[in-house]
């Protein structure tokens, strides 16, 4: 049975590496490629995301799986092989379900749909978009469809993204959150205490900004040998083990933008830097879910990025990089700036607080949309009514509204309710964290920022996929996952950053 | 028939499209990926070139040419067409002779023979790359042997890269060059007549010279929304029709380095941008053999890159580019530093007198590695002998030697001599536009460069493969091949520019 195993692990290398091209080609697109390169990049992507799939269902696999599953030595395989076994089965069965023209189809349609998303962007002007957004739409039903006929289509392509979760777990434990986060708003903009947003307007040069991003990356001890960090329209982290790339944007009167985005990614990418921990080319070896990816980022961008105790430490640091652009902010000023409260357009842009209302809304108009009971004809008006009724927003224009995020574009649906899922996980392994090491905020103060990221790599990166998600996060902290440390760790912050009684 | 032909074309593209991903692959490789990515990209390039390699030897091939060849409708195809067939069939037949597996493995030990080039290159030491470079040559060996295990194997290799070359042919153009040249370099080298070349020497900032190459791309009217320029260790072009890339590599100290490289690359990228005329994704639409990539990369670096034309007309801009820099030089000192003749250690920044001495030796070397005459670890000592007596130059180290070129790394035998077959191309073909457009000097001198390369184009590159390379130049110029066209043409140039007698 040995042989068996060691070829069914050999396919599933094979599958791997050709995902790996696969997001050089996306990388490529994003970061290198000449403008009008693109049709010909659509035939390539097309034709490589077709190949992996027929390699993930390659019938050769099936034969391994079942003669392995019932080989009477099954038993003796040790518990990270019999994951590997599990996980590539699980994968199996879901994919062999879509044909593989199919998702050749759907990955072309997706740099189609991308490069016109891109105009519509520019052009702030969402009839571009609509045709290939309806057929992105269509080809995420049909995907559904195929994965599972039987249950709601949000619920299979949530369930994509995130094995198991579903729609109703996902509202069982956002409701409270949202609830919570709409008071807290409400409390932090009545409140006397407010910060000069005015710090972040100020100009600072791309090429200080560069420097200050590459400077925080070091920081946070991310090894440049094996990753680098580009610049793109919308920042994103791809590759995996000795190759793994991040991007940030840069904005000459917001640097705060590129700063966490860069932070953002950088978790993203520190978590696919280990994840191979535990033999890379393995499932076990691979991103567990995205929902714990997102509990990376989002930790590194706001419960590190955002605290008190990283500005403490790195405020020194800041000002010497920056020169005299901030000379007259006081330490207590930018921290207050860092953590403004402020209902605005763009997702990735926004502060701890309103971003989970972002996603609430994504996630009603995926669901609403895969459901039928929208259209994406209707999409900018929901979106700015929405925007409004949620956040008190007026949205200006289709770029800072419907237009603003990447996602739907490249065919990912199902995928916006991972990033507060990523929230709840990040802000209850931080429970563990305090728990284990109570003075972690002294430490970073101090400069060991490397102990509690060595700790996190650990705890998280390190544990690759051999549990599922939610399973990972209740063997991490010893509790079921709940949104209540999320709701607790906003309203300690909060409170005490906007003096609220 | 018509279906037949349809599928054989469409199976033609998938292997193109494949290709292009490989190319992509190493262009990321030397330019962008981080430097401890190259393991896994062993794994990526092995994969996907093997993968190319079975699509070229894919039965469905074999089935369908059978078919068409055989069809009583076969003479109703168009030149084109049967072209397309012949092509087809020709690498088919070729190819099926070798083992996927093997191409597997000899891509791989490309990376990691390149890898181990890098660091002896960088160190000076030969003993870093020397078992690489031996497996290497077991490699060509091999590959020779499955192509036609009956004749000379470096035959074999030159005819892969120049479809019907052989040595005795090569050997018949280039022994009176090299009497010509031999001669001529002597002359110069006695004539009272000497460059300064202390101009070349001077201190040209990097970003200075970046804009300087960009303005020289534009200048060619190269097409940067297809292509791209970039830095690397050994200048080079990669990818097609809408998706072309050049790269350059910039010396403090010796502008003209990278200058003439650009203009080299960028007469391979124009190639490539303009090869796809008669249809993209058909044999006939790809480049014609590497001589012919040759004679426009060295057409353009040589015969209009240091023409003096091209000078009397760049002269302005240049100043203005490069400021304070060369405000003393004169357009005659400039021509002639531009066409020093100087013996010296590194082919790619060679004059043109001198370069094909260089690429005569490595034929040489090449010949008899493959007809194991010399042993690869003799290679040093043997390659400072020849340059001493080929070129009176006495080589310094082994990275100024036998470590200079990426060639073998890769595991390309029997390329190098297309690098002079291109200089023979280049030399009669202008003779040919010399009569079309007898005024082709003036016109360059007076701005109008695009009008020499659009002829250039219309009656190369737009050519695609429609014949091999020695009857495309006998169809373009009327004349059979022959080096008098190259040595008249320096002969010519050289003495005016020495006052030889």
């Amino acid at each position: 049975m040995r042989k068996e195993y060691d070829e069914l692990l050999s396919l599933f290398k094979e599958a791997s590496i050709v995902e790996e091209i696969d997001m050089l080609l996306y990388w490529d697109r994003d970061v290198t490629m000449p403008k009008k390169g693109w049709k010909q990049r659509a035939e390539q992507v097309a034709f490589i995301s077709q190949l992996a799939h027929e390699k993930k269902i390659n019938p050769k696999i099936k034969e391994l799986l079942v003669s392995i599953v019932e080989h009477p030595d099954y038993e003796k395989l040790s518990e990270q092989e019999k994951r590997n076994v599990y996980l590539i089965k699980r994968k199996y069965e879901k994919m062999v379900k879509v044909p593989p023209d199919f998702v050749g189809e759907f990955s072309k349609q997706g740099v189609i749909a991308n490069k016109a998303w891109e105009e519509a962007r520019e052009k702030s002007d969402f009839s571009i978009f609509q045709p290939e957004l309806e057929k992105m739409v269509e080809f995420n039903k049909k995907f559904a469809h195929y994965l599972n006929p039987e249950i709601d289509p949000y619920d299979v392509l949530i369930d994509y993204s995130e094995p198991s979760m579903t729609q109703e777990k996902f509202e069982k434990l956002v409701n409270p959150l949202k609830e919570a986060v709409v008071t807290l708003i409400k409390e932090c903009l009545a409140s006397a205490t407010q910060p000069d947003m005015s710090i972040l307007k100020r100009k600072v040069p791309i090429d200080i900004q560069k420097k200050l991003n590459l400077d925080l990356l070091k920081v946070l001890d991310y090894d440049l040998e094996r990753s680098r960090l580009d610049e793109t329209v919308h920042p994103f982290t791809t590759g995996s083990y000795d190759d793994v790339r991040i991007t940030t944007r840069y904005y000459k009167e917001n640097f705060l933008s590129a700063f966490m985005s860069t932070m953002h990614e950088a978790g993203h990418g520190d978590y696919e830097l280990h994840v191979g921990k535990l033999g890379s080319y393995q499932p076990v070896g691979q991103w567990c879910s995205d929902g714990v990816h997102e509990a990376c980022s989002r930790f590194y961008e706001n419960i590190l990025g955002r605290s008190e105790a990283f500005w403490k430490y790195y405020f020194f640091k800041f000002k010497e990089l920056t020169g005299e652009i901030f000379a007259d902010v006081s330490l207590e000023d930018l921290i207050l700036a860092v953590n403004k409260v402020e209902p605005s357009a763009i997702r990735t842009e926004a502060d701890e607080l309103t971003y989970d209302l972002h996603i609430i809304m994504r996630f009603e108009f995926e669901r609403d949309l895969l459901n039928e009971k929208i259209k994406v004809k209707d999409l900018p008006e929901l979106w700015n009514k929405k925007m409004k009724e949620l956040l008190g927003y007026e949205v200006k224009n289709d770029a800072e509204g419907v237009l603003q995020d990447v996602h739907w574009s490249e065919g990912l649906m199902g995928y916006f309710p991972t990033y507060t899922l990523g929230n709840i996980f990040g802000a209850q392994i931080l429970m563990q964290l305090q728990k284990e090491i109570p003075n972690w905020e002294s430490e970073i103060e101090h400069g060991n920022l490397k102990k509690i990221l060595d700790w996190f790599r650990e705890n998280v990166h390190e544990k690759g996929n051999m549990k599922d998600s939610f399973e990972l996060v209740q063997d991490i902290t010893g509790k079921e996952v709940t949104s209540d440390y999320l709701i607790e760790y906003l309203k300690v912050k909060y409170s005490k950053l906007y003096n609220l009684s």
